[in-house]
């Protein structure tokens, strides 16, 4: 169905048009998840546990109820039971239930923040007075926070019904630890013994939030009917409909979801906390209600990166080559199972050829929120570790931090490590064009030192629905089910008008609800340029195709007589050869002749391919403050053919930006009492503009043989690097390997002067 | 694609289940066209012209723009010149330049309420303040408001650049006949000069609105990039977008038009008043903005249905055959040439078989406001004289009325008036079905009469787009561009649960915006059930071969061995035969084995048939008022098949009170001075539940062959007879004929005492 790909000679992809969201957006005209009222709407609240883990003996919601203006109260035991959700949706049911009881506490809470009940009122207002009039009888339990203290024997068991997963046979009792997940190869002790150098290490880091610049908010309308809408700003309103519907049982149908704008989310908006709670209130209250998030509720009871403990050995031989590696990884889980080790384990080293190689991870789960993706979620924590051992190991054959892992960088064929070989992927011309790149060579002022570290992320492809429609004077809609975070409106435009070989303001690109066009997966994983513009690249064809079957009927000659070029058709035979139609005028007469001009494409797109990045970072070290600051920045990706570059750059910028940030200052802080003590910005310090240098960019385009433009994903990659990149800066500026995550100024004082 | 038709045995057609809007629409939460609001909303209102006919010399808006508060004002100024519209849309300007000026007067003003100009404010009082503080000079003109008048030599011209369309030679001055048309075959003449009996008269009316309860409201935003949004209830969101683009000179993807619900719209809202005005005062204040029209502006500025002065001559031979029918009317066009000439010729006496015909039509401008479609637009006003001159006819020869149709009807094979043959339709079906109605034989009490009509009306077909999806559980949306004003969306919901073998409550129907599905024609020529049900049932053909090539795929077998049952797969062949998979699992599956399960079907429906109806009236006159009093009325209609008989029903019955209204009572009554003296439901008199007995219906069912399950459009036969059968029940009840609407009680009145 794919058009046979162009290998030059682009028309529309590679520019740089102003997106079709950007002035809607600028002048404050978007709505967003807060933005939207819906008549009659009532305004909620929601009461969280004070406690990291408690059992929740009763609640007493009287007083609530009786404070005038009260609409509904609701619990825990307002969502459908175990029982039923097993009816309702099968063997999934024991995941979906951990989803509702994350929305609201049963029978424990499980961290500090925990939803435990809530009210939808006439004011917001009222709704908070009266979540605060709801007695909780709390029996307060022992918490446990650390990945270690939580494996501990004796540590505090969160959940009875746990087994840890990928442990065989099955344990037979509950723990703390919810999945184990092991792969490798070889022998790597004795690779490990008998290598020219070996480097070991532990690395840690705690949690750290995407950061998103709005909190979660919903509207959500539930009819006496059964049928419901939703307004919310999401990841993905799909999944928005599935797990609403799941948590409570009911059909997806009578869901429908319209999507606002979203103001970030990288990966920590592809769940829910607010819907399901708001689809109860209003179905007691028989109104629309709202519900959202205040900034401190997102640090503490929505979804932030886990934190890590991470011990690796790696070996190689005289001549820089990698032996074997060993990587021992937790992950913290949180409150619930999470199952970000799978990806952790499979990135860890797969970027070089290692014959012999260990690879574990572990969930943990302790009381804190339960953690959720994060731009390449679970590689960042392991590369940071794998990658500083990677830098120790240049450091101590005296070898260029760049020819190491150019020595042992995996090509095209080579296995990954699932064991299925790489496909076009273009690590190596990441590497040449660091090392070829000014800024590797460039001078250092005094206290600087330069890192480089390189990563990778697998990208993901799968379900997408799009279509393309022509308006009668032949504008092109195109329509699709993925949220634009970051500039898919303009790539699904310019990939159209690419196809149509219509001038890019032809093409409007719009989201559609779940009741409007087809299914598709969450705008996450890199997928959305290269399967959602898959489906929309296929649905172009089809009106391509259309338009000259239309055109023939028309003229009366056979459709191969006519081709398509510059938007129009020309005939190539019969006695109307060489007459052409535009598309407008095609447009206005298909209608009657034939049907309007439409087409949709549903697919579950395979062929994507992994992304490699490489980042070149010079830190300055105050030696007096522990102040580290990046002075210069590069990130060099392979992102297959960039259709806007402007947002391919833009998603480099952001993640490295991200990266930074991770690395030197962001991280949760809990107390002695398991409460968060920096659940806003000014105590949780995100890197604003003056904090970096300019991100200088690289795009190096080693196409994709399977999307018809070349396109690999480009989102998750850039936040893999930093954070070792930063770190082996650090080191080099200061001759001093740090392990702990953040590198703030308080560590950075104590490792540069050790005797305090 | 279509599957074969069924021939019986439906599961779902034909049932009458809850209709999915219909909780939303009881209880309030249905957003209407005044409903919407957009953040930032301005509130705007229009200046209407006092005069009926008078010319723009200027227009000052300078006080109104000075108030504080106001935002902008336009005048008609600010449209595009009829220069640029040509550039923008070619030939079709002329017809959109009279769109445009309908939209906002530039020269002159036509009627009374003609909008001048608009303003956009922050509240609703300061926008009407300001609009009463604008200055226009006028320089009032003659006017006309009269058929006859308006057509005399020496009659005030509406428009110098008007000439008479469908008269050759092109006429060589304008003229206030916008529009003559002529059917006919034979010889008139002589035929009614051979006739046995003859009958002749003249029957007027006034022009009488369709009164939809929901008058019309719309909020446009219109950004600084180009791009606008428009919410507002109509019969075509598409046609909003068309016209508000055409009028403005702009590309239809610069628009996004999302329906919201419609309270009754008749034929009546399927043009622009508000969206192209509040669109230039959303550009001038950067802002969305908000215009509605009150009942009064509904009545001075909407399209009503014309009035008509109608000559007519019909003849029989003594054996009741009729010989030949001469028919020459006028409708009133209004301010604009409007097209219903046309369809008034063709239906005029089309449902007989008569040897010779002369049919003229003439569309008459006047100073009235653009007459605009009302179900079946043209029909039941012709419709009326004629079916009065047969009732005569029977009275003359003393036939039965019925047995005067029966022998006279056509039939399938029959030529239509344009020539085409008829194809299934089931008129005589009908005449049989009211013969065999108890209420034909039932006694009549005192100052009792019954009448009966007949009557069709073409219906149509044409454009529409629908797509079906799945759920990840098996849920059912579909998704069409087609405003449900009727029960559609559970009428869609029928037949995709047909086509699926699934229950109703399984599917949801959805009416998405202009950028979300593919072009739908509007709701209106009855087409929807048939055209975009067409296009439902193509869709969901598709998803059903979708399933049963993904069951096939997972059961490794060919698809030819899979059947679709009971909505689910059942495997026949291979060595999974016996086994089954339901609509669900497949659905959850599916996602990643092919990708989502989703098809769109664009089509240009043919193959629709004209419906028929025959209407039993029976009147009781109160001689000493005047009071016609509806006592009992039976409408009977070859529906084709009725796929949700409540909405069936309830289109018979809804046409037919609209009929009786038009027959005793509603009517536009102008003084001498242009203006309309009753512009309001209080001296409007539509009729109310208490002026009506129980409407009761027939459906007959002869299958339409050209559509899946049979269905024939419905909705607006069922104002074509009632005129005629009202009048000819008041003329069997008091012995007097009368040939002018409405039969209200004064008229009626005089009509027994002539005497005075």
């Amino acid at each position: 169905m794919n058009a046979p790909q162009k290998q030059d000679g682009f028309q529309v992809v590679g520019t740089r048009p102003v997106r079709p969201d950007g002035v809607d957006k600028v002048t404050g005209k978007a709505l967003y998840g807060t933005d939207f009222k819906a008549p009659g709407m009532l305004q909620g609240a929601v009461l969280r546990s004070p406690h990291p883990h408690a059992r929740i003996r009763a609640i007493d919601t009287r007083k609530a109820e009786a404070l005038p203006g009260v609409k509904a109260v609701v619990t825990g035991r307002d969502f459908p039971s175990l029982q039923s959700l097993i009816m309702a949706v099968g063997e999934s049911a024991s995941d979906i239930v951990h989803v509702a009881r994350n929305c609201l506490a049963l029978d424990k809470v499980l961290y500090e923040g925990h939803a435990v009940a809530a009210v939808a009122a006439t004011s917001p207002e009222i709704a908070r007075e009266a979540a605060a009039l709801i007695e909780v009888d709390y029996e307060v339990l022992p918490h446990v926070l650390g990945l270690e203290e939580a494996l501990a024997d004796d540590a505090p068991l969160l959940h009875d019904d746990v087994f840890t997963k990928g442990v065989s046979p099955r344990p037979d009792k509950p723990s703390n630890a919810s999945m184990r997940v092991e792969m490798g190869k070889g022998d790597v002790d004795a690779a490990l013994a008998g290598a020219a150098v070996v480097v070991s290490g532990r690395y840690t880091m705690e949690p750290v939030h995407q950061g998103y610049i709005e909190p979660h908010a919903c509207v959500a309308s539930w009819n006496a009917d059964g049928q419901a809408q939703i307004w919310c700003s999401s990841q993905g309103h799909f999944a928005i409909r599935s797990l609403t519907a799941s948590t409570l049982g009911i059909p997806q149908a009578d869901i429908r979801v319209t999507p606002l704008e979203i103001g970030g989310g990288f990966g920590g908006k592809t769940t829910v906390y607010l819907e399901p709670v708001a689809m109860l209130l209003s179905r007691k209250a028989g109104r629309p209600v709202r519900l959202a998030m205040s900034r401190e509720d997102v640090f503490r009871a929505s979804g932030p990166a886990p934190g890590a403990v991470i011990d690796v050995r790696i070996g190689a031989d005289a001549d820089g080559m990698l032996v074997a590696a060993e990587v021992d990884f937790k992950y913290h889980s949180g409150a619930y199972p999470a199952i970000t080790a799978h990806s952790g384990v499979s990135s860890a080293v797969g970027h070089y050829r290692i014959a012999n190689t260990r690879l574990i991870g572990w969930e943990v789960l302790c009381n804190r929120p339960a953690t959720k993706a994060y731009r390449a979620p679970g590689a960042p924590q392991v590369n940071f570790a794998v990658e500083s051992a990677i830098d120790e190991i240049a450091g101590k054959l005296g070898m260029d931090p760049l020819e190491l892992r150019l020595k042992n960088a995996v090509a095209p064929g080579d296995p990954q490590t699932s064991g299925v070989p790489f496909g076009m992927i273009g690590w190596i011309e990441c590497l040449e064009a660091a090392r070829a790149h000014p800024h590797w060579s460039a001078p250092l002022g005094p206290n600087q030192g330069r890192g480089v570290a390189g990563g990778y992320w697998g990208n993901y492809g799968g379900p997408s629905t799009a279509s393309v429609s022509l308006g009668e004077d032949g504008s092109v809609l195109v329509t699709t089910g993925s949220p634009d975070i970051g500039g898919s409106r303009a790539a699904m435009a310019i990939m159209a008008a690419e196809v149509l070989e219509v001038p890019y303001e032809k093409v409007r690109c719009t989201i559609a609800d779940t009741a409007s066009i087809g299914f598709s997966m969450v705008t996450g994983g890199s997928r959305v340029t290269f399967a959602t513009g898959k489906a929309v690249v296929d649905a172009a064809n089809m009106v391509k195709d259309t338009l000259r079957e239309r055109a023939a009927r028309m003229w009366g000659v056979a459709a191969a007589d006519v081709e398509w070029r510059d938007g129009a058709a020309h005939c190539t035979g019969g006695d109307k050869a060489g007459e052409s139609m535009a598309i407008g005028t095609i447009a206005a007469r298909a209608i009657f002749a034939g049907g309007p001009v439409s087409a949709e494409a549903a697919i579950n797109a395979a062929g994507w391919l992994p992304g490699f990045g490489v980042h070149i970072c010079d830190t300055e070290v105050d030696a007096e403050t522990g102040q580290v600051r990046v002075v210069r920045y590069t990130a060099i990706q392979d992102v297959g053919r960039a259709i806007h570059p402007d947002y391919v750059e833009g998603q480099m910028q952001g993640g490295a930006v991200q990266g930074i940030g991770w690395a030197l200052n962001e991280t949760y802080i809990y107390n002695a009492q398991g409460k968060l003590d920096n659940p806003g910005f000014l105590d949780y310090r995100m890197p604003v503009a003056s904090d970096v240098p300019m991100i200088d960019t690289v795009m190096v385009e080693v196409p994709n043989p399977d999307h018809p433009f070349g396109v690999k994903g480009v989102g998750e990659v850039p936040i893999v690097p930093p954070l070792a990149a930063v770190a082996n800066a650090v080191a080099r500026a200061t001759g001093v390997r740090m392990h702990d995550l953040p590198l703030s100024p308080d560590r950075v004082y104590a490792a540069l002067h050790p005797e305090g």
